[in-house]
């Protein structure tokens, strides 16, 4: 007797089927010599080469439907494939594939006093969920990485971009199957239906090790808010810059500048500044002045709004805000300690610098803020894996289990430990 | 008007009282001094010793309920508090005490080709939640290695140990508080009521970072079920000793002996024997031998029943099952080969031994087995914090994600980068 299957029950079978496939997969990587993986992701590079007239084709239908929807400019740029933006894609991922890999890594080792001697070294972590939106250059950026990391992965992409993202996925297997590892390393889920994402965030039945959503806050609240398995990801970059009565001016007006306006929607980008009330005429009105210059509002407290009379009033809402826009929010301080409750209080624990020359408000700033990057004289747009040396990321994490900060391939891996004997028995 | 409190509602904001003084805690324990931090665990040490026949009459409260009860033997036991216990229970402090600070430490440290200098440095966790059963000493294991690394703890203990718990709970603050830092670093829930290791495991409004269980399979399990934090725990440890056709005689019987029949109630005993089918008359026999001597019962497949009668018949149950007692299952497979696929399937990956002197047998074996711990040559009951060199350790987790293996200090501590510039902007 035939029983009847609802399309829940259907979803949640085809889910648990690439689950199964995933960790197969994972279990060959996890074996695979370096120059293999290497080698597939070039393979990967040159299928993607060969298919660029197919992909962009796919694009086209995407947009098309997307304009059709009426969806905004910004949508739209995000969703296109050029063929500036697809060579670009496919440099990113040689780079990742001639990377130093990170499986097998040596992380430790020390010998016992009854002679055992203890290492410890890197493995893959195993299936790794990614879920994003409409850019689907994510495909490629998401695969590449945790697929040289030794991890298989379950992508899940935006409905919108759906034409572009199969292409791309066809080219990246034959890839990695021209290589002889399985193609499942590298799997797409085949369905638009928004549970598919439910059943990811339940982990598959403890296949899915961790997830990593790719996209906007909407979608990060709520993979934080509904997943079961871990999730590396930032909800907010609330990033702070202080002024320090011991800064170089200069340096303060340049650092300041860039931290929020050489990308204002980057989530490294500085929303909140804070300055030290000694040093207002000297460096705050010269840091006003440039970035009011640079085309940025400036939201202030009282004391900025008296100095800075074209500054709108700063309100508590402000202080929560990651504008991810021109637009800055800026308070004066007693002092760093002042300036360390602040943004204790209002951080969203992602990126904070100090301009100073005081080592001991350095120290202070270090030691006391806890947020995953804390920088001395630069600037916060410097929170990104690439410049970090990682060759990469696939995100930036704010919580404190396993990643924090740059998630890039080491991040991707765990370890297991292998102890060498010579008959020794505990006693 | 009053609002009408259920009991429900009283005990959630019980709880989430606790966990705010957790956190609040947690962030003056983060800044304190390595000096500091020790100084308070001998000055707990000190307050337990004072404490000692307040503690013990405690303890006979909690024995005589649980002996009216009706408890087994074994119950009673690890309730049990002796002088003996006791003062081993302060001596393990006092080692926690003096163990190298995990908070601080550098990671690693590198400079970019920009000149920017990034060093990773390891900080607290945060707030960690401990839930345990009968044994009172958890109190002062658990509350000394998470504060000793900078971390805030909201201890759990079982209703049967309550008296016993709250007197060891009120030395541990005092000793904090004499030495300058809040009490509330090291809470103990004060109700016996169930609903509240519910609301530990939903995370006490993201206050908990993660949580320990300490106990029994069903306590185990029911955390990780229903846990919406990260947890550091093995449900189970099934685990195996292989001996290749390559493996030393001699070194095969007394390293198989030790790994069973030391102790077979811990986790890291050895549940299931792989052995080569070139060696059964020569190394498996004398095995056998020696374990039955030890009065250890002998569940084998076929070809070990052959070779040795007094076997009995091993189930497919057996090779799923962690004995925790003075029982064996036997295999007898064709390689090493058989035996990775053996403990793929069946291992509860937290620790599994290889006994041979084939160097390819050994690299396979590390290679393809993806447990938390492998050994060569070496028994299974080493899989201990305290045999890595650990200093001691919160428990053993099979989870791939932050802690793997022994968790000691340095798994309870996550970590933040540091960056110094001189005044660089990104391009």
């Amino acid at each position: 007797m035939n029983q009847l299957r609802t399309p829940d029950a259907a979803l949640a079978e085809l889910m648990h089927g690439i689950g199964l496939k995933a960790r197969a997969a994972a279990s060959v990587l996890a074996r695979a010599p370096a120059a293999q993986k290497a080698d597939a992701l070039h393979a990967a590079a040159r299928a993607l080469l060969a298919a660029r007239a197919e992909v962009l084709d796919a694009n086209a239908i995407d947009l098309a439907a997307a304009r059709a929807a009426g969806m905004k400019p910004a949508f739209l740029d995000r969703l296109e494939l050029d063929s500036r933006r697809y060579m670009a894609m496919l440099g990113g991922l040689k780079e990742i594939a001639d990377l130093p890999d990170p499986v097998g890594r040596l992380l430790a080792e020390w010998t016992r006093p009854n002679g055992l001697v203890i290492r410890r070294v890197a493995t893959p972590l195993g299936v790794i969920g990614v879920i994003f939106e409409s850019r689907p250059n994510v495909a490629v950026d998401a695969g590449a990485l945790t697929f040289k990391s030794g991890n298989a992965v379950i992508l899940r992409g935006g409905s919108d971009s759906t034409h572009s993202v199969a292409a791309i996925h066809r080219a990246l297997v034959a890839g990695l199957q021209e290589a002889g590892l399985p193609g499942d390393a590298i799997q797409l889920v085949p369905t638009t239906d928004r549970a598919a994402v439910g059943e990811m965030l339940r982990g598959l039945d403890g296949t899915i090790d961790v997830i990593v959503p790719r996209g906007g806050k909407s979608l990060v609240a709520r993979v934080q808010e509904e997943a079961r398995v871990p999730v590396f990801a930032h909800l907010e970059g609330l990033c702070h810059t202080y002024i320090d009565r011991s800064a170089d001016r200069d340096m303060a007006v340049e650092v300041t500048l860039n931290a929020k306006m050489r990308r204002p929607g980057v989530c490294g980008a500085t929303e909140t500044l804070l300055v030290h009330r000694d040093v207002l005429e000297t460096h705050l009105l010269p840091v006003l002045e440039a970035l009011a210059a640079k085309g940025c509002e400036i939201r202030g407290d009282e004391t900025v709004q008296a100095l800075y009379p074209a500054a709108t009033p700063a309100t508590e809402a402000d202080w929560h805000t990651e504008y991810e826009a021109p637009i800055i929010s800026v308070k004066v301080v007693a002092d760093v300690g002042a300036a360390i409750a602040h943004i204790e209080e209002y951080s969203s624990h992602h990126t904070e610098a100090i301009i100073a020359e005081d080592p001991e408000a350095v120290r202070r700033f270090f030691a006391e803020i806890d947020s995953a990057i804390l920088l001395h004289n630069a600037s916060t747009q410097f929170a990104d894996g690439g410049e970090f040396g990682f060759g990469g990321e696939i995100g930036i994490s704010t919580g404190k289990m396993h990643a924090r900060g740059p998630v890039g391939l080491e991040q991707l891996t765990s370890f297991k430990y292998l102890i060498e004997g010579a008959g020794q028995v505990r006693p």
